[in-house]
This record gives C-alpha cells, structure tokens and sequence, in this order.
C-alpha cells in the first residue's frame, strides 16, 4: 500500500469522527431532554438498570473489532458525560 | 411531558447509539488498516501531531451540549482503544 492510500483511510477516519461527534451531541440534546423530564416527574436522574441495559445492547450488537469490554468502556463515558450535562444544566436552573 | 414522551426520547437514544457502535467499529476497522500500512512502511503507530488535528476538528466543529473538552476526553480514549486494537493485531501477527 503506498503513501496515498494511506492518505485516503485517514479521510474515512475524519469524516467518521466529524459523524460521531455530530452524533454525540446530537445524543447529549435528547439526554438534557430527558433530565427535563426527569425533573418534572421528581424520578432521579441515574437509572442503573436503564445503563445496564443499554450496556448489554452494546455487547448484543457487537460486530467487532472493538472488543465488547472496549465499547462498554467507552460508553459508560458517554453516559457519565452525560449525566454531568444534565447536572451542570440544574446548576443553571437554579442560578436563573 | 408524560411518560410517553420519556419512552419516545429513550427510543431515540437507542436508535443513537447503534448507531454509534456500528460508526466505532467501521473506525476501529479503518485503523487496523492504517497499522498495516504503516508496519509496511516501518513508521510509528502512535502519531502525536495527527491526534492534535483530530482533536483541534473536535473542538473547531464542536456545537454543543458538550463542551469541547468532555468531547476531546472521549475522543482520546477512542484513539487509546483504537492504538490498542493495533497492537493485539500485532501480537496476533507474532503468534502466526
């Protein structure tokens, strides 16, 4: 493989990241909605068993090559980054 | 909002997700193909300039919720995962 294609995988892997990082914050949109929700209904914003479960969906829908171990890594920090969007948006509220 | 619309939000992160771990894969199949280009011309796996341009497009199309930093966070341990799926790829090439 020469230096070009090398070139070449590396612009797969910048627009996959510009995807992810659209899809991230898209996800951290629609989880400030659901700390709203929360909020309204006075339920507390940590759901081991919802986490859990989205946790084994990564695993069932795992095609590699990322080990499952991997991925459930790195979503438990999306879903810890998260839970601290909706924290700092509380703060918010209550300094309004 | 009602319970419904909790139920409709939570649809909405799943869908999110999938979608997440099917563009994480893609990516981690990408990078095991930069490793190989790269064994075969002898250069470094690990590229520090190149993880500062992936992180300065992180923060240059970054729109929100998250804040660049919680986004750069996440895209390192990507990369870490990523470095790491070539070095197993190595090892598994040494046991052949």
């Amino acid at each position: 493989m020469s230096n070009q294609s090398l070139e070449g995988l590396r612009s797969q892997i910048d627009a996959i990241d510009l995807e992810l990082l659209e899809l991230l914050n898209r996800r951290g949109k629609i989880v400030e909605n659901i700390g709203k929700v929360k909020e309204e209904q006075g339920t507390n914003r940590y759901d081991p068993v919802r986490e859990r479960q989205l946790l084994d969906t990564v695993r069932d829908n795992n095609e590699g090559p990322f080990s499952t171990a991997t991925l459930q890594h790195l979503f438990k920090q999306i879903f810890k980054a998260s839970l601290e969007l909706q924290k700092v948006d509380n703060q918010k509220t209550l300094l309004v």
